[in-house]
């Protein structure tokens, strides 16, 4: 990948977050499953996840969240002039979840444009780069990016470590130029990695149709071969991402790291030398929410207060692909 | 949607396209249907349309586009580094479309960045704008944008107005900077119209977890209504793009419109006021192809001479959603 020239001015103006009202406890997961009390949490290092209700649709959830996001910028969703989806799996294949979003914020007859990014569970942080040239461009100047994702909907409970550790919800976040800027950005992929996260049905391949074979409407996680792909990759990634944006590890303030599981966790502080105390961490309370994590994560960030005006923020992960990437903001 | 200040650099160095070997007429389908010989042909205004097999796969036909593209160019596969899916249905939801076509083109340990757009049938369209917003921040330098949909997989034969005018097939283009320019480009999405043309089953809301009800794993539309949605808006729409880039009708050499349907490209003639002399107009022999259409067009255009270097090509089309969106190239 190029160097690029420029730091896109970007600026969050408002995060929201919507998690689903069924919270499941990994004390119910034991439960469910006949295992020994705390058997979850001790294996998987998750306490609860959220679970979507029929109501709780994709579209529903990231309108929770948006509305947020709008208070928090004191906008109306008629400041907006961009709708970015930006789900890892869409409430429908057509239209996009970025139009449905748009019907239920009120904007069914303004033009505001409406369409979806995929890059899995960093679909967020594409949006965002996206958002920040339409914005740099002049094609937009209030931009809605919003993340949300029902994981419950393809788990598969016979292979519960590919399903105790995700949870569903959503997360937004709404964006003007300003003071705020993209200071280094970096996306790579390693499609060597494609088959080990894996979710089939639903698309043109495997479908109704076509007829669908017993698990194929289920995630399937080679959680191993996943994180040798990606933790063969990451040191590299992220000295080349720091690298391009001429920042030391030391500038950052704050660590926004994709919730991906407690492993993936331990193992962005150790790719990146810093300390525990400086990577955002709610894994234990919400899984791995996909696309969603991200975005919810930089909202828990903004309203605790560990990341304030002015600091340094990176946002990092991996997706199915296998892809890695991140975004360093100046908040 | 504000005007954009700047006419980014976008150079198409090769296109290509794909259609399945199986081609099914108008004639078959008027006797798999018991109609009377030459309804469907004199109803729907359309010859034959392709029909993908079980191994052309979305990823594969866009593989074999991708491939003429990059002939076209004289480039290999290792000279990119972002490639763009921007179909109507993806592959599969997890991972995204690129990531599989990045494996296929022998690219699974490059780091090459792959992932998808989604605007349904306008989704090449939108990854143009994208690739030049990338190109122009240093962030890409040669980009590989697909279109690759099998309609047939979603079709309801039982409502054959949706049925008949459906054909599948794979589109590319490779790009980098140089001479050539995007001159304007505009896309407005009006959600009230997200009814008319809708695909339920195999996101979150619908799946085989939660339960297909019948029909819903078909693909639905209400011409009427998105025909009505989108002419509505249409001739201000387009007037709103030519006059973003300073255009005159008079300086379009060439019309690459989305293949909707016969009667949606009579309609963009008039909306245009352009003789259907420049509107390339292949419906007859693919039928819609979702969004793929617009690159299989312009392969045509661009193979049969009659878009040519210096010259100026207006991509337009409309999409479920319903969206209105369109690109001025100078090619």
């Amino acid at each position: 990948m190029p160097s690029p020239t420029a730091s896109p001015s970007l600026t969050i103006r408002g995060t929201g977050s919507y998690l689903p009202r069924t919270r499941l406890t990994s004390a119910q997961v034991d439960a469910m499953r006949g295992w020994a009390p705390g058997r979850c949490r001790a294996r998987y290092g998750i306490d609860a996840r959220h679970v979507a209700g029929a109501e709780e649709t994709t579209s529903f959830m990231a309108v929770e969240a948006a509305r947020r996001a709008l208070d928090m910028a004191g906008w109306t969703p008629s400041d907006l002039d961009l709708i970015l989806g930006a789900c890892g799996v869409m409430e429908q294949p057509i239209p996009s979840t970025a139009v449905l979003v748009a019907d239920r914020l009120g904007l069914g007859g303004s033009g505001v444009a409406a369409y979806d990014v995929n890059a899995t569970c960093l679909s967020f942080v594409q949006a965002l780069d996206l958002a920040a040239l339409k914005l740099a461009a002049g094609e937009a100047r209030r931009v809605l990016v919003f993340s949300s994702d029902i994981a419950s909907a393809g788990l598969d409970w016979d292979r519960p470590e590919a399903a105790a550790i995700f949870g569903d919800g959503a997360a937004a976040a709404v964006l003007e130029a300003g003071e705020g800027a993209i200071l280094a950005r970096g996306f790579e992929t390693y499609a060597e990695g494609h088959g080990a996260c894996v979710l089939a049905a639903g698309g043109t391949r495997v479908n109704p149709a076509r007829g669908i074979a017993a698990g194929e409407d289920r995630f399937r996680m080679d959680g191993a071969q996943a994180f040798r792909v990606a933790s063969r990759y990451m040191p590299a990634f992220l000295a080349r991402l720091l690298a391009r944006g001429g920042l030391d590890r030391g500038a950052i303030d704050c660590v926004l790291p994709h919730q991906a599981s407690a492993q993936a966790l331990r193992h962005a502080g150790r790719a990146l030398r810093l300390g525990r105390d400086r990577i955002v961490d709610i894994f234990a309370q919400t899984g791995n929410q996909i696309a969603a994590s991200i975005p919810t994560v930089l909202d828990h960030a903004v309203r605790t207060g560990r990341l304030r005006r002015g600091q340094t923020a990176l946002l990092m992960g991996t997706s199915a692909g296998i892809s890695l990437g991140g975004a360093v903001l100046r908040f």
